[in-house]
This record gives structure tokens, C-alpha cells and sequence, in this order.
């Protein structure tokens, strides 16, 4: 089934520009086969398909288009354990985290699908014509949300199902009416490719139009020729502040300068308040590391700072830290460079004068196995080095200890974007948590009490995003069915006869969508909404 | 009443960084009195007390931040004469112009105040926490939006009251819970001074905090200063596409970068079809040089460019046309700048050897008055030279005759980013219409049919935005009740107890708000939406 093919269209095409292959960070073996890497040509004959099948796409019936995410969905299922075993072998992952991640994948296809249905995101708002009206009459205004143009996803190498081929970005991508370019994260070049075949089949099965979907590997000139190329108008990504905000840059650069979507950095603060200390020192110190070291650690949510008051209560928490950090089996990371990363992030805060180590895990067996860290220093030292704010993409986190909640907040006050803060709390402490929110809300793109930040719900209410760095945009979320607003924008018909105007729009709402009339909310008669 | 003062947060401050004087470009004449700029710890301070009213004025309960909003309308009214007296000495517009523009302010002002009690802005999302299922549970999660944080916002020249001061960029940004710091526009120093007091007091009046507001007069260095501060987290700017750009670029560039939403740069194309033509060549020449030179051109929505088929219809337009514009009056331009840079346009359009010049407006009297202009080319030598798709602001528009519909889809499809599209049509023009609409859609913000782009209705389905270059954020609106999206962002709270939550998410809904239940719309029980 793996051929080392990606997909331009329909076509699967054999890249001659290098290759790449998978590799096993458990075993540290290649995989075979190599994938060859897309030309100039390739990136632009994808780019010119998209283009190609934009306006016949975007204007699919909302049934059809549901039922090719659905579709996508099902086909993904159908590779079977293929699938799972290819998606364990390139990332290290245990077989139940990546069966896990592709329900997720799978869920969330079908929950863009009954989005597509439903139909809220078109956003209508009709507004009457008032003829009458001095000293001007009034035109017949009407309003509805079109997608954006073809876009271009990055793979994400920490959810090789998720945030890759068929992650969040495509699926709301697809469902808002964008073609989709994915640019395959070269970490699991065969996942990529049984489930790019998966949606240039559904694309098929679906009657869609061939260049609604393309696959492509390549190397970082080809991946900025991608987002640069005129025909694209969109950016998601998921990945590192430096790679996000090279995307940003090359972006802003266009002569028609585009939106990217990059979410990147965060280090998801975890507040322990002082009577959530006193009464579950021991089990919160036990649960925080189960959340630190699930998965390595490599979540854009992983908590790598913790904020604490000094005490007694504290040095529970850290008795208990400590050792369950120290009973914590090293999991393989997903690729040696990330091994690497996480080994020089974690020397360079071990190596701060003003930061003390206080547990490490146990090394692990496997060839890239993350090593826990859990470090302390005072709050007056971190607020005077930006620093200690680096995210170490893994599983090593931060305690700080604060002499008092002034200073507390005064940290929190200093944080850079975030995707999610939590609170550790007690019913005792609900002034205080109530002061900190305000900051919180500023920083952070979701507030968690007494939870832990990793684990993000796909689902209505969710927001993966923050200020930044923590993503590009604030405004969006990643995750969640508010991820389609992203590739979305307004368009206001103004006089259209009825025979012209979009089905959404006529007076007799046949898509029986929610409506704004005169700004009024108006639910449809029966059924849908 | 005008003692040459901005206003930092309650302050009424005399600038000692050099100075401005407003100037009225029908005689020429410098006006009394002289306007200080700011200083860069001015900037500071304005910026300082917007950042220390933020989370304050964000959390205002609904119902007073709407009357913050009307009560600033009414004491625009209550300035009665005086304000609309120097505003026609500033600008040149004729009096019905600007109380019709004051009309319009205050009413933007009231229905944002409407839009912010009706609250579905916050966007509440619900869902409902999932204590059984498998293998994990759900937890609660609620969204809401909230404000982004203090915004900078531009005042426009050609709008001294609408996009101004207290314009749609201030209205939208006050009714998101947003504070605002104008840089007023220098051309109009005494409107916008006026109107600065009327906003500073009614936040005295309405108890908000001092910061919400504050007007400064400054010169670029100190606007770019102001932009990139890192207290404003986001700038609303309506001028020139330099001007955008240059913002759009410096907040790129900053620490945090922040989105600028600059509405820059249109030329508004106008598709004559066949059928329109030969029923109403005469009228459409007529109305559209009506529309052309209303407000000497000088609207963002000013239309352009035409595009028709050679033939004799065409040329009766083109007769038509002529003789409305050389009968009509050169009137005053806004300033003696905007006035050279129309005449270097018409100049460099009518010296282009591919076009022709088919008529000029008469002189004007006044000393700054626009001599309108109408030219033609082929689509063949539009298509070859992109020069002529270039702005030029105020009363200008250049004629492509195309050769066939297969012609003028390719120069349709050639046009840069617009806030606007018109088509002039009759029911046999449906099926050319129709194969124009989904270019047009992907061109423009507002498309219309049988109207003409000039006057732009504030309501809840206006569209005032569009592709680069028109806007540097498509996704956005500047007019209408959408306009507030641009300053918001999601914030999304897990597990909170109800006694922390947000009013907007609380169980019992007691803002009465549409909310968004497990994925299904529902109104509130009764009463408000």
C-alpha cells in the first residue's frame, strides 16, 4: 500500500526533487519506501489545480460537501490497522494513543460535516429594502460567508493523524469550501500518504473536483514557494515558533499578503492556589506529572510552568512531583531532531544559576526516549529572565515559587500569549482565583480549573488558540468547530434578483439555515437548526 | 469652544511636539486655532491609561456600555451648528453633506449600541459536560468573546465624522469592550477636537474609566510610535493604500505583531451589460457620473473603472456620460494634498498613450476643486499594462472597452482585490451575470446590480471590505454591525464553577442571550433577540 507517492489531484506522482523517508525513533531504523520530494513544477501544478477546482467547490451543495468529509472519514477507517501500525512505527507512539488520535481525526471529520449541514456558518443577514425611506431609500442588503481561496496545510509532526493530512486545518479547511494543499510533515511520510489516498479517493467517490485535495512532500524552499504561490489565500500550521513565523514572514512578504494560521508556542501555565495545596498537595503533584509525561510531553499544551507560593504545601507538592516524576518511564519522542531539541532545552535551564533541578525521569530504553525534568526557581528570578519563558517542547517543566500573590500575579501579569491557563483550586480560594482571570483571560486562549491543560476536546465551545506567540492570530481558534470561521469571509449582495442570488440567501430560505433579519436572530420554521 | 486640545484620557492637553492647523481648501485660508502634537510620552500616557481602563471597561455590564455609546451620540448632536460649521470649513464638503455624515455618525453609534444589548457578538457556546463517557469524560466548556485589548484607531480625511473621530473603527471598537486612541486626522483638527470632547465627556458623564478614550494630534513618527506600543493590540485605519501598508508593515514588525485593519485601496469596476446598455445607455451615463462626482469621487467606493463591449451602445453610454460630466461643477477637494495627487493621476492616466480622453469636468471655482475625468481603453492594453488599475482618488474613471464577454471576464479576472462590484443588467443579462457572480465574489466585498457603489448603508449585512488591496484583512468588515468582530477574540473557560464564570456563560442565561447549546442555536426565552 505505501509507494512512496504523493498526490497532485488525482494523480499519484513519484516527487524527483531528493527523498525522505520515515524512520523509527524507537529502534532508529529507516522505513521504507524513500518519498520523493515535489519540484517547483509539482508545488505549482497542485497550486493551479486547487485554483482550478476552487469555484466548482466552494459552490458544492452543503449534503454533498458533508458527505465527502464523511466520506473521508469513513476511508480513513477502512486502511485499518495498516494505518496504526505505520502511524506507531514513524512517531514512537503507543498503538492506543494513535487508535485514540484517529477516532479524534474521525470525529472530527463527521462533526465538520453536521457544521457544513447546519449551516450557522454561512452567517446570513438579510436586510429589507425600505423604498420609502428619506431622504435616501434603503437597498436590499444581504450577507453570507464564502471561503477564501485554496489553502495550504502543514502537517504537524506531534499528531501524525490529528494536525496532519486529515487534521483540523483540512477539515474545517474543506468544510468552509477550500481546495486544501498539505504540505506532509516529513516525520511520518507514510501516514501521510495512506491517508492522502484516502481523500483523493473520497474527492473521487464524492464526484468532487480533482484539485479539491493534493499531497505534497518537500523540502523548505518548495513548502515557501507553497504558501507564496498567488493561487493560495490561507496558511494553517502547527509547530514552532520559528518555523510559524517563518511561514508569517514569507506570507506578509506577498504582494498580495495572505492570513496564516500558525499556533506555536506555549508554555500552559498551571496556577496552585494555596487551599487546593493544603488539601490535595500529594495527588496534585501525582496528576500534574501524569499530564506533563503523557505523550512525551509533546502537546502544544503541555503544562511546563507551574506557579506556586512558597511553603510547606509547596514542598508536598514537590515530594509528590518528584516522585512520580522519578517513577516515570522516558517515552520515545518523535523524531531525533525533537530528542535533540528537548536535550539542549533542558541542559540550558538545568545549567541557569538561578534554577534548580529537582527531579528527572528515568532515561528510557528506546533510542529517543524523553527523560522528565521538573525545575524550580523563585519568582523574582523569572521575572528577570525572559528565558525561563522558552518553551521546551517535551516533558520538562518549570516551578515557580512565588513569595506572596502580589508576585504571583505579577508573573502572570509577564507571560507571554498562552493556549491555556489552569487553576488549582479550592472553594477558598475563589477570590483569588477571580483576581487572577482577568490576566488570564488576556493571556490565554482557555481557562481550565482544576483539570490539567493536555487534552483538547474537539467540539463547539473549545478554543485552541491565544495571543501571541501562542498562535498568529488571536482571534481563531485551531481547534473546535469555530476552526471554519478561519477560512471564511463576508460577501454583501446588494439588489440581486432572487434568480441570482445564492440559495442561502433567497427569501424562502431553501437551505433552512439560521438567519439575521433586519438583526434579528431567526431560527429556520422546522427541523435543522 | 476649539482651544486646540487633544485629549489624553480626561485631560485636555495643549501638545508642544510642533503643530498643525486645520485649512479650508475652498479659500485657501488657514484656520484658527493652532492644534500641539503629542509628544512621544504622550503617546505614552494615552497608552498607559487605555492599558489601566482595559479590563475595567471590558467587563461594564451590557446595558451601560450601550449608553456610553448613545450618550456620545447625543452629545455629538447637542454641538449643534458649530460642528457641522467647521467641519464644512475643514473639508469643503457642502453642508448637506456633512449633516447627513453627522446623521449617519449618530446613528452608527445607536445601533452599535442596539448590537452590544443584543449581545449575540459574544457568541456563547455551550457544552455540556459528559461525566460517563468513554474512555474519557468531557468536561464543561463554554465560550464567550472578548475584547483584544486597547485599539488605535485612524481618522479618515474624506469622512470627518463617520470614519472619524467617533467614526465605525471607534464605535465598533467601544461596543467590543475595547478602549481607543484616535490619531485624529490633520486635516480636520477642530472636527476632531469637537468631537473628542463630546466623547471625553460622556465617559465622565456615563462613569467610565478615565482611559477608554483619548485623541491625540501627532505626526507620523509618534502615530507609528502609538502603533507599536505594546499596550494597543490592534489599529483601524481607513486612507491610502501607502499609509496602510506602512502601519500594516510596522505592526508586523512588532514583539507581539497585532492585525491592522487597513481599508486602503478600490477602483470599484462597473460591468455594463449588453441588455442594460441598449434599453438605457443614456440614464446609466447619467447616473453613473452622478455617483462618479458626488463628494468630488472622493469615496473608497468611487467607481473607477467601467467595463462595457465596443459597439454603439457604448458609445451612447460614452455620450451620455460626457455630457453629465462636462456639465458638471469642479467641487472643493478635502485638502490641497489629496488635490495634487488627484491632478498627478489624471495626468499620468491621460498621458498614457493606450488611453484616450473622452471628457473633462469644468474647472471649479473654489481653490482646490476637482476637475473630473473620464477616459477609455481598450481590455486588450488594460490587460497589458497594470498601471491603469491604479487608484486614482477623487472624481476619475477609466472606460475598458471589450472586445467580447470572453474579454471582459479576463480583465474581471485580472482585477485586484475590491471593496466593490456593480453590474447594470436587465433580466435577458441573467446568464452573463451569472457567469460573472463567482469572479466578482472572489474579487470583491460588495457586489451590486443596478445600483452604483457610493453610499454605503450602515446596517447588519453591509460588507465595506474586500481582497487586498482593498482591505489587508478580507475576513473583516469597517461598515456595519459585523465591523465589531475585528476587535474581539474567543476565550474558552473549562470546569469553571458558575460563581467564577463570566455572567454571558452562566446556566441561567441572565443576559438573555442566543447561545449556542451542545452545537444547536437557541434564543433566549424571551424578550431580546
Amino acid at each position: 500500500m505505501l509507494n512512496g507517492e504523493m498526490f497532485i489531484g488525482a494523480a499519484a506522482v513519484r516527487g524527483e526533487h531528493g527523498s525522505v523517508r520515515g524512520y523509527n525513533p524507537a529502534t532508529g531504523e529507516d522505513l521504507e519506501p524513500a518519498y520523493g520530494l515535489a519540484s517547483a513544477a509539482e508545488v505549482d501544478r497542485a497550486c493551479a489545480l486547487a485554483w482550478a477546482a476552487f469555484d466548482t467547490y466552494r459552490d458544492t451543495p452543503l449534503e454533498q460537501r458533508a458527505a465527502f468529509l464523511e466520506r473521508i472519514a469513513q476511508n480513513i477507517l477502512d486502511l485499518g490497522d495498516a494505518l496504526v501500525e505505520r502511524a506507531m512505527a514513524e512517531s514512537g507512539l503507543p498503538r492506543a494513543r494513535i487508535e485514540g488520535e484517529r477516532g479524534r481525526t474521525v470525529g472530527q471529520l463527521r462533526l465538520f460535516a453536521e457544521v457544513v449541514r447546519e449551516g450557522s456558518w454561512l452567517e446570513v443577514r438579510l436586510d429589507s429594502a425600505q423604498p420609502q425611506r428619506q431622504p435616501l431609500p434603503r437597498s436590499d442588503l444581504r450577507q453570507r460567508h464564502i471561503a477564501v481561496g485554496p489553502v495550504a496545510v502543514f502537517g504537524a509532526s506531534n499528531f501524525p493523524l490529528a494536525f496532519s493530512v486529515a487534521g483540523g486545518d483540512t477539515a474545517s479547511a474543506l468544510a468552509a469550501g477550500c481546495p486544501v494543499v498539505v504540505k506532509a510533515h516529513s516525520a511520518h511520510p507514510g501516514t501521510s500518504e495512506l491517508v492522502g489516498r484516502a481523500i483523493r479517493d473520497a474527492a473521487a467517490q464524492c464526484g468532487m473536483p480533482e484539485g479539491v485535495f493534493s499531497l505534497l512532500f518537500a523540502e523548505r524552499d518548495n513548502a515557501v514557494k507553497l504558501v507564496t504561490d498567488w493561487r493560495i489565500k490561507s496558511v494553517g500550521f502547527t509547530g514552532s515558533r520559528g518555523g510559524g513565523m517563518s511561514l508569517v514572514r514569507a506570507c506578509a512578504g506577498r504582494p498580495e499578503p495572505i492570513p496564516v494560521f500558525a499556533e506555536m508556542s506555549s508554555i500552559n501555565p498551571v496556577f496552585l492556589l494555596p487551599a487546593a495545596l493544603k488539601e490535595r498537595a500529594e495527588s496534585i503533584g501525582k496528576n500534574f506529572i501524569a499530564s506533563l509525561t503523557m505523550g512525551a510531553g509533546q502537546f502544544c499544551t503541555n503544562p511546563g510552568l507551574v506557579l506556586t507560593l512558597e511553603g510547606p504545601e509547596t514542598d508536598a507538592f514537590l515530594r509528590s512531583a518528584s516522585a512520580a516524576l522519578e517513577a516515570s518511564a522516558g517515552a520515545t519522542m518523535l523524531t531525533a531532531g525533537i530528542h535533540r531539541a528537548y536535550e539542549q532545552g533542558v541542559a540550558k535551564i538545568a545549567a541557569n544559576e538561578q534554577v534548580k533541578t529537582i527531579a528527572r525521569g528515568t532515561a528510557g530504553t528506546t533510542k529517543h526516549a524523553c527523560q522528565g525534568g521538573l525545575f524550580l526557581a523563585t519568582a523574582a528570578d523569572f521575572l528577570a529572565d525572559p528565558e525561563m519563558q522558552e518553551e521546551i517542547f517535551g516533558a520538562a517543566s518549570l516551578v515557580v515559587a512565588c513569595k506572596n500573590l502580589d508576585e504571583m500575579r505579577a508573573v502572570a501579569e509577564r507571560l507571554e500569549g498562552q493556549l491555556t491557563a489552569t487553576i488549582q483550586m479550592e472553594a477558598e480560594d475563589e477570590a483569588i482565583a477571580r483576581s487572577l482571570l482577568p490576566t488570564l483571560e488576556r493571556k490565554a486562549g482557555r481557562i481550565l480549573v482544576n483539570g490539567y491543560p493536555t487534552g483538547v476536546e474537539v467540539c463547539h465551545a473549545m478554543v485552541h488558540g491565544g495571543p501571541f506567540p501562542a498562535t498568529s492570530d488571536a482571534r481563531m481558534t485551531s481547534v473546535g468547530t469555530l476552526a471554519i470561521r478561519r477560512f471564511l469571509r463576508p460577501v454583501c449582495y446588494q439588489d440581486l434578483p432572487q434568480a441570482l442570488l445564492p440559495q442561502a440567501l433567497r427569501d424562502d430560505n431553501p437551505l433552512q439555515l439560521p438567519r439575521r433579519l433586519d438583526g434579528r436572530l431567526a431560527l429556520p420554521e422546522q427541523g435543522k437548526a
